[in-house]
């Protein structure tokens, strides 16, 4: 879609490449193998070939992509493809692979891995944010302008009033980002029945060691269809994007032709219509209030997939992927227009003080 | 409707009736003439006089719904009513109502009191659920059964195992809930346009005093327009349920013939069929489950409806209304089934035992 | 809650009473004996008999509302109450009640029968809607003011131009309910599996004879889990609260006070403020957009309760029941603000014409 | 994604590729200047040069996703590169390109081409399944199974019974589509304000000529902020996912171990378990599940976007793009998924009697 670009970043591209899944598939085998040999779970040499099979490149994603549709999910095709490398280094070393672990323990960590690195960039973007809002409240503390409820003309307030506003939600959204990424973000490891059993009796050991190298947190139990870190994750992100939404829809509002109290900055090109060359419209904003539409659906997808039967789901997992995907993207795009908008923010403090004297 | 006690409980009706909404209104004007007074910003005599006034019963609830429509709001035909009566006493103090103060002051404050104490259910029954869960997962920590992935038999657990996933999830859950009471229960008070001018020099010390006196959290920014705090509580209520709906879904699996492992224990009546008497149908995990569904779309309105414009919605803020009374109302009565089912439940040790040799 | 009239309509609540509840399924099993008895099923004496028991007054609902929570829905209390005062008139005629129907032949027919008179209801207002939008249009075909595309004045337009938009989308939004009416307001009548079996040689001419009586359409299958007809009903809901709120914000902004052409009319006390007496706040448009809110995630609870299982759901079915009550009430709410917004609306031709002439 | 090809089909991605995107604004371009060429509005030779360029290929699709981000959508930079190679040609054919039209024209023509091209898809593979179906249902007309209320068994059915039941939804979900293609599918031609000014005295002949030429309905209004269309087009697939999920979770629920009455069919390689290679697992039907828990919330998120405001929408509008292609991508798939699980599966009708006789 050639608008692609509105919901999504380059950054979130890579991270979403079937290249970088891959290779983080990869790293959970080779994490795992690793973990395996220091708690005396499988023999050194082993885990040395698999480790060294799992640094190869080149491998063929389109295969595993078609494979899918037959197997269900991709780290089957995947693990076979590893078995098959392994096996023509040593034949020994291909019952090491994967072993005791099942599809949903790679796919889920791997999507931690990916959600973990989304969230890390979704965190400088809001920062950011934050310090420029901080910023741009305190140049204008003391700037005049209407306050507006049910958007009619109130009473008066500044225009460090109305950023104060923005910041104090989106403050709290930090808050919560920062609080999921420390606590939601695990392993997961558990093997088929998500018991730990096909992982013998180092399993606690191996899960925390595994955990370790992949820079996730631990925990004593697989979560397979426990799934409210991430349904905590997904609404932490639409929180924020409503609040993002809202500073949005605030600046279209000021935008009006009406109102014309703040302007987006003209980069070249920015804001023109096709038919009315005169016409500066809003983009930025435009484009935050988009994402903020779309967002709070995608939540409570999350949240209908919950009800996840028995061990594993038939279909609420496999739902998810796309989900999350869509709204770390989504999320990171949201937040790369509003520093775009913050950082080109014209405010016109004349007009503030102008519609401030309209008789109400 | 005949079947709305499915959705709702008792304790909820009488949190969310008219009486004790308008009770909670009282309460507030008289925590602010209350505050006003000790901040030395209205007269004590004046504040006494309301204060009387606010204790007063056998208020018109009826005639404040019906001006609601043409007000938009309850607590403009509310407020009236109270200057009536107050003008009746003493038509000095009539000033001092509501002074500096606005409509969403009193109706996010009465709300929030209305949070704070269906939550506070809430948490009570969820330890009891974890308390039960607790001690059927001990109980049942040797008991063989089948683990099931993708609906198919995979290898053997315990229902001590499976237990312990539901609670695990409700663990969290837990936690979530005890959070945003303690961070997101708190007084709205900013007067009309949020930034406190209306309410004098002494508007944080008023604020202060306030929420101390309603049992809410202070917040130094009015949240008018910043609605995070109820969209997080509304996920986090969301999430609950999402985890109550896999438990829920759990045993309606496990009951059915071909499984037969758990049953609802049969009180009296309880899970009967109209055309075949001789069934026994799961009740309370229906319950369960049917409020599940409905959850995650409530959650997806409350995050809607954050864009809110400016400093006071024209119609987002009002939406909220039934949503958020919704979903505490279906939590309570969630959680009221999930600990009617865990304590009546029946678990066929021997079935499951039977169903663990069928050859896969 | 003391804004509940914002969110429904005196009819409707007696639509969804506890009484019409109960007097429709009375309605369903006294057609059913008649059309029995009719196709010679059953004898005519117990059909006349159940006939006037079902004729009786005085139903004890609160009791079914309790037992619905042991029985899992409220038509196996009912049942039972029913055959109780069928035994006191007549020991054999008792079999005859109810006989080859089941639990969701019953709740689903009443369903739909308050459903045709929601609907019925909406379609009266949303045609006199529609004619107020006619004559409007016509008044203002030539009247000017500016268009304005992302919040930005363009070009000129006519007020009837803007109105002609509301109401293309509106027609198209009857034509829409007129069609669901007509084929997805339908019996249901299947008996316990669906099949019909249990109604005996003379299934289709029983259920032909029922639908007459009862004023809905007739349908040779039963759909107890097919949902398909509900889901559409709730979509075409949806979708005529989006173009309401979609015409609702449309006079909220064209209310700002920067732009003024439009007013709601000024009832004694609509549009208050309960700390600004001098503004003029909207409100049957604040409704509606409160209302166009939340409707979306109505529909989508709706959607996703469609996966049903076999031949009869446990909690998706459920689920069902509050939102297809909301959602209908909602609708008829916002067609009752929508004829007051409009049989009041305030045209401000001047002002229109100024703010043509703001250099753009 | 590696598994993205759960959630797509290729004929899908070919519709929804840059390049088509591309070529059908060009179509839409030629359309335009060749009505407006036959009603005499333009001159022939005009028309004649820029119908020649828009069969030009190797246009720079990568510039026009990056200037996306500045204009606000990529009508706007599509039209300046238009423009730019009509120069080379006739410095005086440039002032024909796009004359009258407006982005958003562009843009929602494009998507309706699109829309129609993917529905056809969907209505030859929806139509193949129903034949599946219906083949089906004669095939096991007679073939006992249990049916099966609440998930407990409860009187017998035939397997026929069930896939009738099926088809009966899906038949009408056929019915809705073909219904959506030939009502909602329409031309987009309203220039700046929609309200065809721009366009001069033939509007009407233009509109109806390019309509002709585009292959889509006509309409003599424009509906740039009028959107019930899109959301009827996207509530109807939502419902087919419904019916689809239904049909899916029961394969799933037959298919459990101790249900075992049907089985996906053996293709190479599918349905296998990466940890339990003696399991046969779900896969299709999974994957439709999947999809079914995802597509009610793409809808709700339609229906929120009905709220445009004026003549075009800083948001609302945008948020459509990527959900309307979900939809119909998810549809797509769906639909193949369930042709292919239909068309392999394995009917017990053994284990059908067999569990039959279990003691209820």
């Amino acid at each position: 879609m050639l608008a692609d670009l509105i919901f999504t970043t380059p950054p979130m591209e890579t991270i979403f490449s079937d290249e970088t899944e891959l290779r983080l598939m990869l790293a959970f085998e080779s994490a795992l193998v690793t973990a395996q040999a220091a708690a005396g779970a499988i023999p050194a040499e082993a885990a040395a070939t698999i480790t060294d099979v799992c640094r190869q490149t080149n491998w063929d994603t389109e295969s595993i992509r078609q494979q899918t549709l037959l197997a269900g999910n991709p780290a089957i095709p995947f693990v076979s493809m590893l078995k098959e490398r392994v096996h023509q280094k040593d034949v020994e070393a291909v019952r090491y692979v994967h072993q005791g672990a099942t599809s949903q323990d790679v796919i889920d960590t791997v999507l931690m891995m990916q959600l973990k690195q989304g969230l890390a960039q979704c965190q400088t973007d809001l920062n950011q944010l934050n310090t420029q809002l901080t910023q741009l409240a305190q140049t204008h503390r003391d700037t005049p302008m209407m306050g507006r409820t049910l958007l009619q003309q109130a009473l008066p307030i500044t225009f460090g009033d109305k950023v104060k506003g923005w910041l104090d939600g989106l403050l709290r959204a930090a808050e919560r980002v920062d609080q999921v990424v420390e606590k939601d973000i695990v392993i997961q490891l558990g093997g088929p029945v998500g018991n730990s059993v096909s992982l013998g009796d180092h399993a606690e050991a191996i899960r925390a060691r595994m955990a370790e190298l992949l820079g996730l947190g631990n925990t004593p139990h697989a979560w397979h269809t426990q799934r409210d870190r991430l349904a905590n994750i997904a609404a932490t992100l639409g929180i924020l994007n409503g609040s993002l939404g809202k500073l949005g829809n605030d600046i279209i509002l000021l935008m009006q032709t009406e109102v014309g109290e703040v302007r987006e900055g003209a980069a070249d090109g920015k804001g023109g219509s096709s038919s009315m060359p005169h016409k500066r419209n809003p983009v930025s904003s435009t484009f935050m209030v988009a994402i903020a539409h779309h967002t709070p659906a995608l939540v409570a997808s999350m949240l209908a997939a919950m009800i996840q039967p028995h061990e594993r789901a038939a279909g609420a997992w496999h739902s998810e992927w796309p989900v999350m995907r869509d709204l770390i993207r989504l999320t990171a795009a949201n937040l790369y227009h509003a520093n775009e908008l913050i950082r080109t923010l014209e405010v016109d403090t004349e007009r503030m003080k102008q519609n401030s004297n309209v008789p109400d």
